[in-house]
């Protein structure tokens, strides 16, 4: 059809080396103090396990549609059968599906990305669709069995310096530990994830102490219990280099009980029984406040991913799990129960540096205040807004949180991109979110809204990039 | 005044052939992809009878100014005493005091409307304002006398193909009928709206079921003669080629109750007395469920209109009641509700096709992420984001609207505009949401942000403006 | 460094004659018709004591840093100890830290507001930081000694006419009336802000009824005679020119309860006991609605500045107290109590010309369609929703106010801008105001939006710059 043909012709400029990038200051600012720095992705999924091995993908499929439910919620949107996305079809037939779904993708992340990756990765510069996804499956597929396509030369081509993934409490962190050791040239650090241990309604939930108790090798009867249960593994995280922790929850909830109103919850829900909703707010609430305290001994930083709205399709999580693309965005009430709780550490001088991260872009102002609360001048930017998660991570999203950021609070001190990914083919991210920030600061000078100041500017982004992050982490 | 000379004198180029189209692709995807396509106007409230009758408007004032409560606020607002908005003025005067009214409507999408519409359907260029107001009066009429400017002749007009009215399950459906018998080379069809049976709360409920009772035959005395009572109408509307329907609610209630608990909520409305507000959400819950399945049964689109704060001002609401421009725009939580509804359907497998709408903008994100949950790949789109509705219909918020639903969606799978008007005026309103999106989709080219391949795009622009709906509807 | 040079270098160009008009459209308007205007304060939190007093301030910290919790703030943010911020370093260390700040701050609004500042007042063209603070220091301090740098300099400077400040019930409003008999050119107009006779859950409550009863001589025992006392200040004030009030809550709250329930809750909490959530709602709904029936009778402007989640970190309310940068913004449900109260008082024909102003943006369309509920044709833009205020005061939050107000509702009739500041330094935000009204419309004029009509789009400039508010408040 005449339509691909036009698409081929026009395939070598769509990803230019000035893409999203409007005028000269914007290209500047972008390669003269942006594009170089390295990449410190502090917060991502990435498998420890694939990590340490080295491992050498099989063919395209595998490395980059394979848990990537972005995709699958695109290609479920546009009719596509549920065998060519998690089902039996082979992985020729799901790249195929999806290269046919791209260019229904047009104003959809996936689309900048999906080009982004396959010319950074592969430099391949045409426009993926139905009829160029053949080619391309051969050729990538080729281009992975060779060392350079192995999950550190990924890394490498992309310039990455240090990932941290995220693990459970239980994990025996034995692939950081083992990698460590490599000294590969690469940090690779573990965040906490005790959402298990907070989540007190879930079914599994006493199942997950018992798991619990034999991994910290304390028997978990009482509240104490859980509480040293948890501290040890903290401590065992924290010996081996872990310095972050995160929570994915709803919302942060606020109800405070005292220590012994706890105790018989814990108790109560330990013995089988269901709490009521009141209870486990407040059992989550105490919970918190014992993590926040000893994160902030540990001198480690704590993350929240507030507002997602999880498991909707009660249907397909039966037969796919958690994550398989069946989320959305909530809208809880998100204000006081943060203040309330981020103002109980901060009373006892124990709130840790904090990162805050929304899923409904309604709450970004609330969350681009929220922080400027609890700066007490000790660190700059103590306490961070995330850069745009998930359904925000894109251009209008990030867009939206630098100027959110920006008019209400200090974007100078941000720490700026993470990917949150599964996937090593990812990274490119990083890079579009630099060139987001320098498109967004070039078309202001331009306008004379900030200074024709390349270096005011330049340290500004580079600072965004990667110096501010390097500093707040330590890594 | 001078500056009646000066506005005067820029008339003619006001609505230019490349009005909102800001660059060359912009024009190209506008005139080339989208002008020509037809109009389905798949939700709208033109009167059938109207319609049936072909009638002929009396004057501008019929045809405009009656029933149009955006133009009445827009009054209201400037002041204008309430004679010459709903009261004994004559037309004309009701007219001229709208006329003096325009200028100030500067940057409300009733200024863009206003000439847009004078342009389209009578060909007039020149601004509306107190001055030109009384020859425009009388050239407007002039034409509205003429076969022309019946309503077929706007109809005509503006190219439209299909109408969608929308019913009370009491409507006899008679003018449907009589038009469908007609082959007048117009589709007319209806859908279903029976809020009335939902809404619980209202004084009128028990009257309104002995109305149902009448229509349908079916005496209502328990809950299941209600629901036999509401089929019955389906049955009916569906037979006289009803394929949707429609609901007006603050949000999707979710508070399950037995089905013998439901029963004994109902006998307690039935008997006269009121519900509590949880009993109502009870009730309320159950009959959505029960129609939800009952669309699904009949291969229809459920539409669900969501977030409205209604009749506001109750001096006015006794005097004009309702519809009458006191009602505004709502903070109801959203998500919950509508996901353990859509869920309760599909987990049955009795998920209909879907159109969300939302009125409060804050919402947009939760809407455009919700439909992602319950795409089953059995449909293209299944689950539709509706276009920007009531207070959102206009530049800024279609654009948001398209915006969240690419960011978070494909908004190649959208099936596009609606007018939702009492008017047969609204139609170039369809013009001006292709121009809105022909404009974002130009720009983007232009900054590379999307490739410049007028057939990938320009396949995109005809999909949204006319062929997605067709294939959506089957109309 | 070079990058101070640098900064040097463009110094001279920053604030130039069209910052921030971006095409021609715009510089005319803002330079023909928006220039000139005279500036009408109509809400801030100035000191009348000083205005009395034609104060002369010491050095530029006095002026400039003194109480400013915007600039706090983000001095925090970037990690500054409180000694330099609210602590007992000197006033030039204090400013020095603020220099240091400044290019950190960009893209904060401060930024700018500091640059125009210095630009304006002291007509430094230079940029602010670490390197050049210590001459501005020297130079403004110098010129601050001079009679030109007066109170009522600063105010002549930019062009005041009338500002109102805002008072407890329990002000004597003594330096009210001294300046009024002074006939200084200049109208000093204030706003009766009842909170403390509202907020009834406060510690202190009781003791304010005290010295409410003192002031007013009515002896405070039942709820009748807070009504009276409230009812005599409000004459007090009106006598002497008050025709303003204001209030600040987190909502409007919405729970009728009969007279004599109110006199039991009265009776309950003056004896001592704490109410419940809900009794504080229903005390709370009733006082409002007396109020708003006495501002109604006295022909007077009420407003609500409604949505601040105020004094969140309570380590530093302790040693600070309130308004010293702590606060961010809620997520409390506003629609339907606001719209319930409005009702109520417009149902007795009683609701008084009324401002409402939200705190998050996510309401911004709640509250541009609101108004639109109560506008009875009496008064031309009767209800108003009130510019950007505090966090949402800047340039992206002005947009997005001026956008909805424009796209639902009528831009013409807004009264525009306030600066809501303590500071005298802060009149260049309405040239900072206009200058952003002036560029949206010229852009909109540029792309054919809005007819190329100079004296059609400068009427309403110069009608929302300072027509409107005069004619609204009849100063």
């Amino acid at each position: 059809m005449s339509s691909t043909k036009t698409s081929s012709h026009v395939n070598s400029t769509f990803i230019t080396d000035n893409f999203l990038l409007q005028n000269k200051f914007a290209e500047d600012l972008y390669h003269y103090y942006a594009a170089s720095q390295p990449i410190i992705d502090y917060h991502n999924h990435l498998p420890p396990a694939e990590i340490l091995a080295d491992h050498q993908f099989e063919n395209l499929t595998q490395v980059w549609l394979k848990g990537d439910h972005y995709k699958w919620r695109a290609m479920r949107a546009l009719g596509i059968d549920e065998r060519f996305i998690t089902g039996d079809a082979t992985d020729e037939e799901k790249f195929l599906a999806w290269a046919k779904t791209v260019p229904h993708t047009l104003r959809n992340p996936l689309y900048h990305w999906t080009h982004l990756e396959l010319k950074r990765y592969f430099d391949i510069d045409e426009l993926l669709n139905e009829e160029t996804g053949p080619a391309i499956y051969k050729e990538v597929n080729r281009k992975l069995q060779t060392p350079e396509y192995s999950v550190h030369g990924l890394l490498k081509k992309m310039n990455v310096e240090t990932v941290c993934t995220t693990e459970d409490p239980l994990d025996s962190l034995e692939f950081h530990k083992a990698f460590d050791a490599k000294k590969a040239g690469l940090k690779m650090s573990t965040a906490f994830r005790p959402d298990k241990a907070i989540l007190v309604e879930a079914d599994t939930y006493n199942a997950y102490l018992d798991d619990l108790a034999d991994v910290s090798g304390v028997p978990i009867d009482a509240y104490e219990d859980l509480k040293e249960a948890l501290r040890k593994r903290i401590e065992y995280f924290n010996e081996n280099g872990c310095t972050l922790c995160d929570h994915g929850l709803n919302y942060v909830s606020w109800e405070p009980a005292s220590e012994e109103e706890v105790k018989q919850l814990f108790k109560k829900r330990r013995g089988g029984a269901q709490l009521t909703h009141l209870e486990a707010e407040q059992f989550k609430t105490a919970i918190l406040v014992f993590l926040g305290e000893a994160y902030h001994e540990f001198g480690w930083v704590q993350q929240f991913h507030l507002g997602a709205l999880r498991n909707n399709n009660k249907r397909m999580l039966s037969q796919l799990g958690p994550d398989t693309g069946w989320d959305s965005i909530g809208d809880y009430k998100q204000a006081e129960g943060l203040s309330n709780f981020l103002n109980a550490l901060d009373s006892k001088d124990k709130l840790a540096k904090t990162i805050i991260y929304n899923l409904n872009p309604a709450d970004n102002e609330i969350f681009a205040t929220m922080i400027g609360n609890f700066n007490d001048g000790s660190v700059r930017g103590k306490v961070q807004w995330g850069s745009g998660w998930w359904f925000l991570d894109q251009k209008d999203g990030m867009e939206k949180q630098l100027n959110a950021l920006s008019n209400m609070g200090l974007v100078s001190c941000f720490i700026g991109m993470l990917t949150d990914s599964r996937s090593f083919l990812s990274f490119p991210r990083h890079e579009y979110f630099r060139r987001i920030l320098c498109n967004l600061l070039g078309k202001e000078m331009a306008a004379g809204e900030i200074p024709k100041d390349m270096n005011l500017v330049g340290e500004m982004v580079a600072n965004i990039s990667y110096h501010n992050a390097k500093n707040y982490f330590n890594f």
